[in-house]
């Protein structure tokens, strides 16, 4: 409805405050596209994390950032928004086990609700930060469940019945390794030291380096020879 | 993970309050399932049919009722979640004009915490009152939206992952009249007087009588000859 802008050219972009989000805001802002950021506070225990949407979406030129509470810690079942204890130092190979951190259905909830925004901004994007390489082994974070909420949007907007319109989820990170993202995101000026990734976070905000989280973004920046602007527990 | 029933016997019901979501219920408590209801305060204007819900559950012997707060007012476009009015007296016949009263995506994200609520008690069903037939041209419920979500939900959960679990999607009355429907839960015992399905009521909750939802129910009685209980203004 913002006028001047295609709706080809608007785009949703589900942005958490971390590396993978934020890369995927750098890579939709270099090409072109009008980033309405969307951030979804659903009892998640890192909610510094919010703070860090904000600062990034500023950091990269959004048009708008819009925060949606959807109260996920009222059915629970995760580490990130139960009173269940994060994992620390976990073997980097279990097999296909999904850890404790996964929040039951949070990527279908998160794209549903941008599915909403899209409908209404208008936008035919909707950019989402997901990665099934280095990655904690989230069944929501593979191919095939990109590819199947993107056949559910096909049939399910009002844009689809009335002008055969597509919403496309683009998840550009999806065969990227952490250390090929940071580089892409470096390469586009995203200033790393602006997201935020621990799980759980010591209360003035230092990340633990611990988690699962931490450890496959150490590992990223690691692989590239580069400095992790974020800041750890000594 | 209450003990004693199977999780194939146990199921979350979406349950607004309406007329609708009140009889799946009560075919699903026919079914002899264990019923985990889920009302989603979305930020609807007719947010009586919240403390319906209630009602409801409670009548039909529900196991357990959630009320899970999501901020699709945050996002609004609908005559239901912003400041539009809700149409009055509209000609039934209108092709495939989608009313001001659709709310975008809204299914699709009901669906979604459903699916996150039974990854979590766990249950291996969702149950869904939608309907094709006298309904209001909503793209969220026809039944090619209704196989995409499922398609979806089979990749995107730990046990489709780690057990080749499905959560199965039941949507029992997507091709029954609302008169059908309505013959269904009276030969259940459901009591239509506990359910609350105007879009617009005044203050002291008496339907309009006027508004889309109103109209279907209306006809459905008049059709069974049946008179409505719901208290309408004079």
């Amino acid at each position: 409805m913002s006028g001047g802008v295609r709706t080809t050219e608007r785009a949703v972009v589900l942005l958490s405050g971390g590396l993978d989000s934020s890369t995927a805001l750098a890579m939709a802002r270099a090409e072109g596209r009008e980033c309405h950021c969307l951030t979804v506070r659903y009892g998640q225990r890192h909610d510094r994390e919010l703070e860090a949407a904000r600062r990034v979406a500023e950091h990269l030129g959004a048009a708008g950032h819009l925060v949606v509470g959807v109260d996920l810690a009222a059915i629970g079942g995760s580490a990130l928004t139960a009173d269940i204890d994060v994992p620390k130092d976990r073997p980097a190979a279990q097999g296909s086990s999904i850890p404790v951190t996964y929040v039951p259905a949070r990527n279908t909830v998160l794209l549903s609700v941008a599915l909403a925004w899209a409908e209404v901004l208008p936008a035919l994007e909707i950019w989402l930060g997901v990665s099934a390489v280095d990655y904690s082994g989230y069944p929501d974070c593979r191919p095939e469940f990109v590819a199947a909420f993107q056949a559910l949007a096909d049939v399910a907007t009002r844009g689809a019945v009335e002008r055969g319109e597509r919403v496309v989820v683009r998840a550009p990170l999806i065969d990227l390794s952490k250390a090929e993202t940071i580089s892409r995101g470096l390469a586009l000026g995203l200033d790393y030291g602006l997201t935020h990734t621990c799980y759980d976070p010591a209360p003035d905000g230092a990340a633990c380096g611990r988690c699962d989280s931490c450890r496959l973004r150490l590992k990223g920046f690691a692989e590239l020879g580069v400095r992790d602007p974020a800041r750890y527990l000594a």
